[in-house]
């Protein structure tokens, strides 16, 4: 099963995705969905259809509550590095404001010149969890979907906590879809195709199967911490090819395209425009 | 005007505190009460008195849209380590679901042995804010709070970053009540005495007319990278004497009994226990 988030004329609205159409639901948002009890019975359901292609679609779930990103999780990038597996992921946050939806324009701040890219595979959960074993881990995933965690890299080295440069508004495109685990390959390990590119050049690609701490693992850690609910959010981190370990480093520029993919589930198309255009 | 959310039979509901009563207010809990237009207006209304002394409090704004914690930013304690002033502040998050009310138990969670505390004020939202100038953002400021920024030292260090060891749920108590800055001595940068003690031993003593980033410097900072909305909270950090720089350190047992003190807002005293006591 495909879901996404609808922005209408009434406010964003849940949709069903079958081939190249939506398939409204009863519920504001994905998140909310999620929310629902016995979920997949309501997504089953089905009201006004909406043609995929023109849709203006909103982020995945606009209102996490809570988005925990991982930090350094490929396991090739980290050996190239020349670095050691880590024991424990590494853990942050980010803010539900700095979403955006898969074609919104990134908002270039003028208070940063260093905005760079990390594409990723997004966990989105589906289940309230709590200390979770491996099997609560794996029924608690909803779904897998794309997201890319625009950073402000000059911001984000700042002071020694990496948030302040995560979570600039309307930086982070999340979508288009959230895909089940039954229709992808590994199901909640999935083995897929992530790649970006800006500007037609792909500059990320790697596989999903190479993470170090897998969506389970992921959750179940987490779970250790805090409660996880319906509709949180893992970013599980991105693997290398980001522009500021380029030489040069590149960022990104008013007018520059980003893309973000994996397949099977979908891609994200958003321009960078400065935070004046965007806001005007 | 002091405010404070309490819990009834009937779920959470917002009060206004006069003296040794509180007065139930038309509002869920102090977050709702702070996103709703004119809330100065709607706070001075009431409704049911209670007797502040037997009432059982929640967290002040039980679940805020961010809660966003600063590190090193007491400047006693930064000079007596060596170290400079910073130029940036360093923020980290913290999640809803770590907080607890102003005499909750503490939740030892037995995958830490290195539970430890950091006595704050609380800087609480009021308006909806987005690069705010100095007027802007005393304006935003509805009031202040105390709050113990409950730390496993160990799952903190885990890992580069400090999420994991800020978060874990039910552990950050805040509280009991918001004060407004007309009833402080120094208004929107106040200046009161701050404690923290263990076990009757006080462990934690400063005041917070010593930060490097005051609360009107910290609401323009946070506002430039993302919109600060009513309910939102800023932990402004910590004085020195946390219990991870005694020698030997110092850290929660169960039963150990964490007092935070804030002169002229109010007091928070909560009992570390063992994560199965609390959830039994």
């Amino acid at each position: 099963m495909r879901l996404t988030t609808l922005r209408t004329a009434d406010g964003t609205r849940a949709a069903r995705v079958e081939d190249d159409v939506a398939i409204e639901l009863d519920a504001p948002d994905v998140g909310a969905l999620l929310a629902t009890e016995g979920w997949r019975d309501a997504a089953a359901t089905g009201g006004t259809r909406h043609d995929l292609d023109s849709a203006d679609l909103a982020p995945l779930v606009p209102r996490p509550g809570k988005i925990v990103c991982v930090g350094l999780n490929y396991r090739n990038h980290i050996l190239e590095m020349g670095r050691e597996l880590p024991t424990y992921p590494t853990l942050f946050a980010k803010f539900p404001e700095a979403l955006i939806g898969p074609a919104d324009p990134i908002a270039l701040d003028p208070a940063s010149q260093a905005v760079d890219w990390e594409a990723e595979l997004a966990v989105v959960v589906g289940a309230r969890v709590r200390r979770a074993d491996d099997a609560t881990a794996e029924a608690a995933i909803a779904g897998f979907s794309v997201l890319n965690d625009v950073t402000m890299r000059d911001w984000q080295y700042r002071s020694p906590q990496w948030l302040q440069g995560k979570t600039f508004e309307a930086t982070t495109p999340f979508g288009p879809v959230l895909v089940t685990p039954d229709e992808l390959p590994g199901g909640v390990r999935p083995r897929l195709a992530i790649t970006g590119s800006v500007d037609g050049e792909t500059v990320q690609q790697a596989n999903t199967a190479d993470l170090v701490f897998d969506p389970v693992a992921l959750i179940r850690y987490v779970s250790e911490i805090v409660t996880l609910n319906p509709g949180d959010v893992i970013a599980t981190g991105t693997p290398g090819g980001v522009g500021h370990a380029r030489k040069p480093p590149r960022y990104l520029t008013d007018g520059a395209v980003l893309v973000t993919q994996i397949d099977g589930i979908g891609r994200l198309e958003n321009r960078a425009r400065s935070a004046a255009v965007v806001s005007g």
